[in-house]
């Protein structure tokens, strides 16, 4: 039996330093629940003599991995870099080296996770990721754990704080996406670059992790139907709220024998559904489940000790194991074939927002269009706009195939009084 | 290496038929995930002869729990009787026989949990019971294990779906409490005696197993101050509407230096609280930690598969430990000593109705009584009533102790003008 846990901290950003702060805060909480202390023994920095706010002793960091790997006291490795390369290299060596791993890296879990965890396996050692996907909801271990005995049928999510900020920020405070999206940049919501957050890049990686866990199969970054923040339009979000909708940029993921099917892109929510009203940075997520029906988990998806209080309970978890020699028993191999639905099978109502020459006859053209298309219509609203001469139509479809609406979508850019289609959006319901 | 799990299954009502049902159904899944099959050996019943609409063959039905008990074959004993006698014994003689324990039962958990789960550790036999709180939802796991890094200083809830079920009916559809009391009754999400629901017992028992879980110390159910929906008068949830609330039947446990609180009451939720939007027979959770800040968990609180889901979450949990070899490793006791809030030290915010003689100075002389308690007023408002004598006068507090509350109503019972006061709730905010 060990009397003490050694931990290896990669990275010292705002997450490493949460992770460092929560096991010296608490620090006898800890011991109390695992019996034996967990300590850092060691910290892998790029600069080793950067000055540091924390009660580390300085002489503890390092610039060289391999000094970490190479101490046998050290029993688990915590992968906070951050980015793509080092990192996974970082946590492949440290399983090869026997060690168990947490990480908060949702870049390295979305594209290299089925890899690892079966390095993990060989070697056996946990890796854990709670981390990366909603900051401080623990979502992966209630997919693996608590709703383990379900089968679970949908997934739809806000799983990406900074564009949840923005839009909430745009719709209630009337600021413009730039605004928004500078604010969000000055509260530290979003990164210098912020293309991976608004293009939902961010988001799509955060689907395929969940996803594949949900559902037990593998599932590729290129299997997940992306749109960004980008495909919002001037007057789309007023639009929305008149109709009784809210945009989110939202993740979801389904299944049935047709297959899976992942997307980020914004959606309307009707205002009665839960995840309408989830605002600012946080996070919520959506799990339906055949027996259990639907359950939501909310907090707050991202900051530093929140994402810092998921990657130390993925330590307790791992020190667990570790205490009781079980580490790296749990299997990680999907149970599913990998199998994707066709766009005749996803099946979505559609909102489309088109603008076209205001003349006679112009809305018995387009409704035709749907009609011979076999797509049924919920609402048809002729808006006005502030030109004369164009309008703005608005058609919400009942459910019709992604097929049907892309076959829609062609035939209205081939219709003379259609001056384009401005913009369209799944709209959640059935 | 056991190559099979076998399973007693004490009690074959709602969640037991639901338990039987989602272990056939998702064998494979189950198998996949266990690398076993999991099969239910034995199910102890009242009556062996009844018919029953299960796939389960007659021949494992049983009136004696010796014969469980003694079957070497059987590792995990499920006890979904409900009731607190007969279930405490079956759960400690399954103890003592060496079989790891899984209970959806409250009433035992809140009432012997700290001593069953001690003779679970010296049997080194685990005793799950997630399903004893909330339903589908995954709370008890996410207090362990999600949440295992962080300090829990509050956590406020619905935990009882049919007192929510008919305080929504009363909002939404302005039915009386009789009638809601009526369709919650005839939907099944009533007891014939509804009246451990109603007084808010069920939502008490909970609470002490959500509070000692999240504060590591023991919690007596006479700890709990305990207020039913009969607080309700007749016009309260219209007023509270008014001023922009919603009334949930709510329990919360708070905890600080001074000691923990925990209550069950009525309580005022502002609308925007994503708590007062919680509806029917739902449950929901909020857990404010000090690194993660808040988090809201929610799901079905009751009903035949949602709570089976849970069981059988357990199910799994504890077939992963026996796999393993490491079942009944994880110790119980609690951390902190049991140190109660006195009336000093509770701070809330209170909304008073009181009916008063329409007189002159009525109104500054109420008013001099709170000023004179050193209770600093939000708002004062007086309501017409029907009659033309008397009128309502409703006040809502800033923070001040439950002892300055007591002594507001002491004075205002003593000052002739006051009629009475027709109810107060605590307000949720700060």
């Amino acid at each position: 039996m060990k009397n003490e846990i050694n931990i290896g901290l990669l990275g010292f950003g705002v997450v490493g330093s949460g992770v460092a702060k929560i096991l010296e805060n608490h620090q006898e909480d800890l011991r109390h629940k695992l019996g034996v202390p967990v300590e850092i023994k060691k910290v892998l920095v790029k600069d080793q003599h950067k000055k540091r706010d924390t009660a580390l002793s300085s002489d503890i960091f390092t610039t060289d991995l391999n000094e970490i790997l190479e101490d046998p006291s050290i029993d688990l490795i915590v992968e906070v870099i951050g980015g793509t390369c080092e990192a996974k290299e970082a946590i492949e060596s440290s399983l090869r080296a026997g060690k168990g791993v947490v990480t908060a890296n949702k870049d390295v879990m979305a594209e290299y996770g089925p890899g690892l965890l079966q390095l993990a396996d060989d070697n056996k050692c946990d890796l854990f990721y709670e981390a990366s996907v909603g900051g401080g909801i623990p979502l992966i271990r209630t997919l693996e754990d608590g709703l383990a005995s379900d089968r679970i049928s949908a997934l739809t999510g806000i799983v990406n704080g900074t564009t949840n900020f923005i839009l909430t920020k745009m719709k209630h405070d009337k600021m413009s996406y730039e605004d928004a999206l500078a604010e969000a940049t000055e509260l530290g919501f979003a990164e210098a670059d912020p293309s991976a957050d608004v293009d939902g890049i961010d988001a799509a990686r955060k689907m395929v992790i969940l996803a594949s866990l949900a559902f037990s199969t593998e599932v590729l970054l290129e299997d997940v139907f992306v749109r960004g923040l980008k495909e919002i339009r001037d007057g789309d979000l007023e639009l929305a709220e008149q109709f009784g909708y809210t945009v989110k940029l939202a993740g979801s993921a389904k299944k049935n024998s047709d297959g899976i099917e992942v997307a980020v892109e914004p959606v309307l929510f009707p205002n009665s559904h839960p995840l309408a009203s989830v605002n600012n940075e946080f996070n919520a997520v959506y799990v339906y489940g055949d027996a259990v029906g639907e359950t939501m988990f909310y907090g707050p998806g991202a900051g530093s000790l929140p994402t810092a209080t998921s990657v130390t309970g993925d330590i307790v978890a791992a020190c667990r194991n570790l205490l009781m020699g079980v580490n790296g028993k749990r299997p990680h191999a999907p149970q599913y074939e990998r199998k994707v639905k066709s766009d005749e099978t996803k099946l979505a109502r559609y909102f489309h927002r088109i603008r076209v020459r205001d003349e006679i006859g112009v809305l018995t053209k387009l409704t035709a269009i749907y009609s011979s298309q076999g797509a049924s219509l919920a609402t048809v609203i002729q808006h006005s706009d502030k030109t004369e001469t164009d309008a703005d139509l608005i058609f919400i479809t009942h459910q019709i195939s992604r097929k049907q609406h892309l076959n829609i979508v062609a035939e209205l850019n081939q219709t003379p009084e259609v001056i384009g289609l401005l913009s369209h959006y799944r709209v959640e319901g059935e």
